[in-house]
């Protein structure tokens, strides 16, 4: 593919439910209740059941490593957790939006994706980004 | 020890919480959302949320398998899902009793142990029994 600087990443969407954070509870070892218990997240003053953190990274990570089409090319990623994804209790859940955006070519043909991952309209991660090995 | 027809297994309480569910959920691979949606367990007609039976009869078990020390003691064993353990949503959750009685000793040095396993008063198990090897 040719990649330059401003080359857009095929816009991709996830839904996350609550059945989903049961899984990713187990799978990750993280057993907050404010991940499948709605009391205790109303209790502690959010809005509702939140998905993990890192669940959410991790899908925003796989719009990435489906562009690129190898997982391994993902050489780097940070992000910064701006806003909780609340996840309503029904069987759509939320929907994430993940857009990606290539910011900068960098050497050894890695490039710099910046990424803008919304839930509800809303930003819910700052600051993302990955370098990725470009085939 | 001296085991005889009668003789009376110590009376083993456990508690049994929504967290407790949410992991035997990602441990058993069951995510069967009775056993932790509130909302689903009462649309489909139970009292509330339930533990998995699995779980209920694996607690029951522990009972039997404390009481001879040696977990690989246990040879047999088998149990009637009677009645669903309803775990309410909170700290305390449902409180589960075993109870138990060598009811035969059978040959090679093997007993058949009935059990009697109750959540809020009722039976919970029906018809649960182990065949345990004895020191």
């Amino acid at each position: 593919m040719t990649v330059e600087v401003g080359t857009e990443l095929p816009e991709q969407l996830f839904r996350v439910t609550r059945a989903d954070l049961v899984r990713y509870a187990g799978a990750s070892g993280d057993f907050n209740p404010i991940h499948w218990n709605e009391r205790v997240a109303l209790q502690v003053g959010l809005p509702g059941v939140i998905a993990h953190g890192m669940f959410t990274m991790a899908l925003a990570g796989r719009a990435v490593t489906a562009w690129t089409g190898d997982p391994a090319a993902l050489v780097e990623y940070q992000v910064r957790f701006g806003r909780p994804v609340v996840v309503p209790d029904d069987d759509e859940g939320a929907e994430l939006t993940v857009r990606g955006k290539v910011a900068a070519l960098l050497d050894d043909g890695r490039a710099r994706v910046d990424l803008t991952v919304t839930s509800g309209g809303e930003k819910v991660l700052s600051l993302a980004r990955a370098v990725v090995r470009l085939p």
